[in-house]
């Protein structure tokens, strides 16, 4: 395991010391604790930890969903231990975004591989939701292009390679993209319509 | 937690009848033993569990990726719960599919949450799955859309809208997608050509 930024969250200063020493066994980790949840996410965003360790005693369904949001799962690996939970409160704190939810678990050696699968997880996921955004994306430049193609099709009574050709001429003489292009056009043309 | 048909994969006879026991105290499920991993797809085929739950003593990657893969991980949440890892196991593992991995776990009070947390990440990584196969489709379709419109643009003299609605009529007669038509067209065009 690479050197990482662990940033922990446990309102107890006992337990939050015994999960630095597991970290600590399991290698040389740069850790931070805090030991308050107020404005959580700011912290979170100073500090910029690699991966972010909450624990929460007598989970509930807002304080989970809270913490997970203000740890930001889109950005990092989030691991969350209970200790207790049950089915319902298991599934929001999954869909809100947390890479590791761990009932009863905090065992120091135990931290290391839960750590190594938040990690894991959320590389899958995140590769999973940037190629959803990319195709969206290419799907969405397709539309527009289309769009576009259509206009500059009808207004100039050209063919379909034209228009084209012509999108894509003045997107090079901008420096911008042939999709970018062709919304500034698509807008323009409802403005002028 | 509605009743599961539950499969389990456990070499160890005493091992097993301890998962049967902590499965049995969570609530009424059908839980289905193998404690051989030979054809292995093909018995989770047969039994089709809501999910399966493979204990792998001293794994190794092989191994690991073998029973995540027989056990269907795009089907079915599958646990996977492992005696010691490292992160490189973890990784293949999770990248295997499964979706559940805990490192020396398989006490018999934690498999509940561990089978909730399974089924929660199961459904959320679908869910992803599918959005991206349709969105993948939509962009394929309009892909292939588009290079019909143009090969009847070209082949016919009309324009676009024209064109497209000569391919949606043709669609509606033949009771097809406009995407299959167009492909149909497409392959036609190459033959042809």
């Amino acid at each position: 395991m690479t050197r990482l930024s662990i940033l922990i969250v446990e309102k107890d200063h006992d337990r939050a010391q015994k999960i630095v020493e597991g970290i600590a066994a399991a290698g040389p980790h740069d850790v931070t604790v805090l030991t308050e949840t107020g404005g959580l996410a700011r912290r979170i965003a100073e500090v910029s930890p690699d991966i972010v360790l909450i624990e929460v005693a007598d989970p509930s369904r807002d304080v989970l969903e809270d913490l997970a949001l203000a740890s930001g799962p889109l950005d990092r690996p989030v691991a969350m231990f209970v200790d207790h939970s049950d089915e319902h409160l298991t599934r929001a704190a999954i869909e809100a975004g947390v890479s590791a939810y761990v009932v009863d678990g905090l065992q120091p050696e135990r931290i290391k591989p839960i750590l190594d699968a938040a990690i894991a997880r959320f590389h899958m996921v995140s590769k999973m939701r940037a190629e959803l955004a990319a195709t969206k994306a290419a799907l969405e430049d397709r539309k527009i292009i289309d769009r576009a193609k259509a206009i500059l099709m009808k207004s100039k009574g050209i063919d379909e390679e034209a228009a084209y050709a012509l999108l894509r001429k003045t997107a090079m003489d901008r420096k911008l993209r042939v999709a970018e292009i062709a919304g500034q056009l698509v807008m323009a043309a409802g403005l002028l319509s």
